[in-house]
């Protein structure tokens, strides 16, 4: 079975049986060349209109409880956390989305700006705050240098917000790698989102 | 005794003997119109200099003990923490720096984004995170709205971090009084910079 997460920038597929995953660009790639049932989901509204029109993509944004999160949830929020039972789900792209499943019932969660953004904002208040954020930065001891302080404060309030929850820690998205200097004992899963659709497939008996 | 601290809009006068304080433009303001002795700090550089070439204006940066803080650390956050023997100085404006004081020695400190740069930032992620961040949202559960998402991803990680201090909280800066939604038993002190310049001098037998 093939499986596509659509962003801004690319499809990303998943093979469910060769259990291989590759992208195509969002600019250049012609979904119609695929002629077999493929299950998708999309936040790319060109792309979005173009695939309604395609009859063997599934859109799987028309399975979901939509009552279980909120009106203005991402899909790919969603989907993710249709793919655990338990645990915080942190998807750290251009923004840091922090979502919070018990039980299989999403609890809720927040938003924070993802490393590139939240740099830029430092950059303009002052150039003095411009800097690289440094995701090795030591939480054990108050910071005594500018390059330190930033770094700092982009992280440690995030790390104890989410280490507050007392759940597993399932990171995924861009920066996932370099956050698990953040959260030592949390797992990455770079497939997460395919998980999620998996389960929403079964869910559905499709 | 007159004081002075200049930022980069205006110069915040305070007299001591009055204990009142008020404002004037750095863009329109002409120190050398005073002629008394005035202790001053400074953050706007092109002031800065002006100053320097006037005798009765007395730069409190050069009685500073420098190396109980760190080199780039603004003049004005160091000021701050010789205002207090124990706590944590939260001065909430453009950025908002936290830094945190215990038995009168700096423990160390960090820089955050402040309302306004956090605000664009989000936006420029999306145009569909743009949003007034709004320092009532409610930490005791997690939000299923993308307002209170972004407001409690502004806020509640740098209240748990903040909190974990267990120290007292003073607050300060244009945006000390909004925060006090956010920390219930902190104190806003609007004149702390003040309190620091008067505790400087005092040390100083000046």
């Amino acid at each position: 079975m093939l499986l596509c997460d659509i962003g801004n920038t690319s499809y990303h597929f998943y093979n469910t049986q060769t259990k291989k995953s590759y992208k195509k660009s969002v600019k250049t790639f012609d979904p119609s060349t695929i002629n077999e049932k493929i299950y998708y989901i999309c936040v790319h509204h060109p792309t979005c209109k173009k695939l309604q029109k395609l009859q063997n993509w599934i859109n799987l944004e028309d399975f979901v409880q939509r009552h279980l999160y909120y009106d203005t949830m991402g899909i790919d929020r969603i989907i993710a956390c249709e793919a655990i039972q338990n645990g915080v789900i942190v998807d750290a792209g251009s923004a840091i989305t922090v979502d919070f499943v018990q039980n299989g019932i999403f609890q809720g969660g927040f938003i924070y700006p993802g490393k590139k953004a939240f740099e830029d904002a430092l950059s303009r208040i002052s150039p003095a705050l411009t800097t690289s954020l440094d995701f090795s930065v030591n939480f054990q001891k108050l910071p005594k240098n500018t390059h330190d302080a930033l770094s700092y404060g982009f992280l440690s309030g995030l790390k104890k917000e989410i280490e507050s929850y007392n759940s597993d820690i399932i990171l995924t998205g861009g920066d996932a790698k370099e956050l698990q200097q953040v959260f030592e004992t949390a797992m990455v899963d770079e497939l997460l989102l395919f998980k999620g659709m998996i389960e929403l497939l079964k869910k559905n008996s499709l």
